[in-house]
């Protein structure tokens, strides 16, 4: 067997196979391998005719068909299977060989990864891939961290297969050193889930309170999916909500069992958020929902709780709230972003990663799962100011919100008195009330510290740290 | 030396030097440690007249002063520190021996050296001590996990240095194996962050929206400390409100800076409730707010971002919002402590441990930073169901909710359109909204996963798992 493949895609499941695909389709040769060799040869023998394709049924053999620098993309479940699969290739390559995880790893992991295996000269890229099946087919948003020397080798390869942004530019930059490609990826579906949170508030709203069937609210998604709310989520809603149920005649959404699943990266943002003191509250309230969804029992036991029961509007009016809960969704979604973003500074500022957010802004206008027009604007903030202290810092979100919040408020104060849950607006709201609030009851929180724990505080007149006597006579001593 | 201690504490920092005190003042001989000698002999020196000490000045020492089985309290910083300590103990002490970790460590920290000690026959009592230093020395609420002989012979000295309900019941009990007491300590801590959140939301609408001074806003507080928020957060609100800054004559709350800080356990309690699942949204917004104010050039420069000022209203009208905030602030305490009951269900089903959570309430009605009136009813609760779903399907909890009710979604539509951050309030009622919703937006959530990802979806009427070909006929096939 020559050397003659160009890249090489071992684990063979969906989105290995597709990634492996895209890959031939645009014109390189790939090796590919799985642990249970019959999955390769059926790769081989239904896609074969897609481009150039060189079967290994053994890692030694797989290793073999790579041209030198190797570059081994691994498609394996994140955690044990990948370490497992490391195991395997690292001793049989050498020195410049890249190994690249193009699972959903957690970052810690790959920073652990590519510290041990730069000991042995193997450029370990950790790989972000968004887009799903069909992403990894025709073109996704790539997040590649890992050494810059390899972007240089690996980069073209992937601006080749990544998709393309409206402008023409691929969807892939070298996110940063090791974990920063894993860790953008993790955001990126964090702000997936803060999304998806605000379109189920949006359409709850549009259900309960303005009284529309799920038909007429694909309509409106559909009509917002022309303006600044443009994105696959929003296009795929309503696909989703006109869809009617073939068994039933019912909405495809009534007969589908409300419990939605949360899986690793939502939690991983929210948990790495607090250990780096990033308020997500929006990403958290999205991940809470779900997993709320799913307590099923603790519902049940909720049922006939007081509260009131929305009722619903007249065509005129409803027609009008629609327009209110827009402004709600856009504004809420400005403050997910802002929250996603600055996870990201934080992050980056943590591990020296020197990440540019207007080019990981840039990379999720297309192929991602959150792909919008709006990943455009806030590339442009960014590209304005690079050192913006917050998306709501930038003069075109903070008019537009300034515009929205009659309406955001009203939405709120509609949900509010009528009983329909939105944690994520609620969330959203809060957290911009605060950010531009004057004074806020911290002071306070400092205040009790000090009194049952002698936690100490800071005055606003001057420097130090300083101790009230609670039990004593009140004076206040220097600590 | 002979071995006449019945306890011993090493590290002897402030909390420390108080529990040793404690068992001291209460007829105990106590071995005293510390890793600076000097620090033993000043404890001895100072407080020897308030019972019997034996000062050690080595480990060596230390463990020869103590009778067996040897009760070894360890009180310094979690993490390392512990390990350190731990490690000097271990080998030299005797099967049957117990080490006693007072401090805030990680219940996963506490099961590993549980498990690791165990082995050599030495029992591991993880121990949560809350109260702070008073508490420590007065009587703390005590929350010891580890096998359940070593309480035989260690409780009875615990029941006595502990807080003493109104009942005259110690507030100590065996909460459970391993990592139980450290675990139900931490969400102890978590639910004093939502206690706090809470009160200083309550606190800002009392100051802009009904324009009361902090001096009538502590009368204010006194007076809630009468009825059924009487519990010492209430009580020492009071006092900061009240106290006046000597320096400038202003409002103590106007002078301390207002950004606060969050350390471990709070952070903790958030990202473990992510891992089993269970939605804390009270105690990350309390979390997050924290982190938030911390965040100084972020506020600064958001700082003339739009939005409402609240006008403060006139006496009558503040009286009347006064007590609406009373009973938001009680609605939203109830769903703080049901979320955080729900969590420690969780954890004691996760890890086998048997929880009871009604022994759990009992034992902070007293001593600890969120002793209140409201944990006796908490424990009525649990003692008339002991499987209560959660404590909103409990009969009294339930009522109180539905009274609270239109004066709880008042106040968060005033603080909504007077631009004044709620986000524990509203998070609180969000909660409570979705438990109660007959359907939640959790099924289009799964329709979008299903249709971008084949992450399938179950039907409500019937069994099984579902895709649609989305991207074909979209019909319907068993997955």
């Amino acid at each position: 067997m020559s050397s003659s493949a160009q890249i090489g895609v071992t684990g063979l499941a969906v989105m290995g196979r597709n990634l492996a695909r895209n890959f031939a389709r645009n014109g390189y040769t790939v090796a590919v391998h799985n642990r249970t060799a019959s999955r390769t040869h059926a790769l081989v023998e239904e896609f074969g005719h897609e481009g150039s394709f060189v079967a290994a049924e053994t890692a030694k053999e797989f290793v073999a068909a790579l041209e030198r620098p190797r570059r081994l993309v691994v498609m394996v479940k994140a955690g044990e299977p990948t370490d497992a699969v490391i195991e395997e290739f690292a001793p049989l390559l050498e020195p410049g060989d890249m190994i690249i995880d193009g699972g959903n790893a957690h970052f810690a992991d790959t920073r652990r990864r590519e510290r041990a295996l730069r000991e042995q000269g193997i450029h370990f890229v950790g790989m972000g891939v968004s887009g799903g099946e069909e992403g990894a087919l025709n073109g996704p948003s790539i997040m590649p961290g890992g050494p810059k020397e390899s972007y240089d080798s690996l980069g073209p390869m992937l601006e080749k297969i990544s998709a393309k942004a409206k402008d023409g530019s691929p969807c892939v930059t070298h996110v940063g050193p090791d974990g920063a490609g894993h860790f953008v990826k993790m955001v990126h579906n964090g702000i997936e889930y803060a999304d998806m949170q605000l379109i189920g508030e949006a359409y709850q709203l549009l259900r309960d309170v303005a009284g529309y069937s799920p038909a007429q609210i694909a309509d409106i998604f559909r009509t917002w999916n022309t303006g600044r709310l443009d994105s696959y989520l929003i296009e795929i809603t309503a696909e989703v909500l006109s869809h009617v149920d073939a068994a039933t005649g019912k909405p495809f959404v009534d007969v589908v069992v409300d419990q939605a699943e949360q899986k690793g990266t939502g939690r991983w943002t929210v948990q790495i958020a607090l250990d780096l003191g990033v308020p997500v509250s929006g990403i958290a309230e999205a991940v809470f929902a779900r997993s709320l969804s799913g307590h099923a029992a603790l519902r049940e036991a909720s049922q006939g709780l007081a509260g009131p029961k929305p009722t619903p509007m007249g065509e005129a009016e409803a027609s009008a709230f629609a327009d209110r809960v827009e402004q709600a969704l856009y504004a809420s979604k400005i403050v997910s972003y802002t929250q996603g973003f600055h996870q990201i500074a934080a992050g980056s500022q943590e591990y020296g990663w020197d990440i540019d957010l207007g080019a990981v802004s840039a990379i999720w206008r297309d192929g991602c799962i959150i792909r919008a027009a709006f990943l455009d604007r806030i590339r442009a903030a960014y590209d304005t100011r690079a050192d913006l202290p917050s998306l709501l810092s930038d003069e075109t979100f903070a008019r537009e919100i300034a515009e929205a919040q009659d309406d955001w408020r009203e939405v709120l104060v509609a949900a509010t008195r009528q009983g329909v849950p939105t944690p994520g607006f609620a969330a959203a709201l809060a957290y911009y009330d605060a950010l531009r609030a004057e004074r806020l009851p911290a002071a306070l929180t400092q205040g009790q510290r000090d009194y049952f724990g002698a936690h100490t505080y800071r005055r606003a007149d001057r420097d130090g740290s300083f101790h009230t006597l609670w039990g004593g006579d009140r004076s206040e001593v220097s600590a």
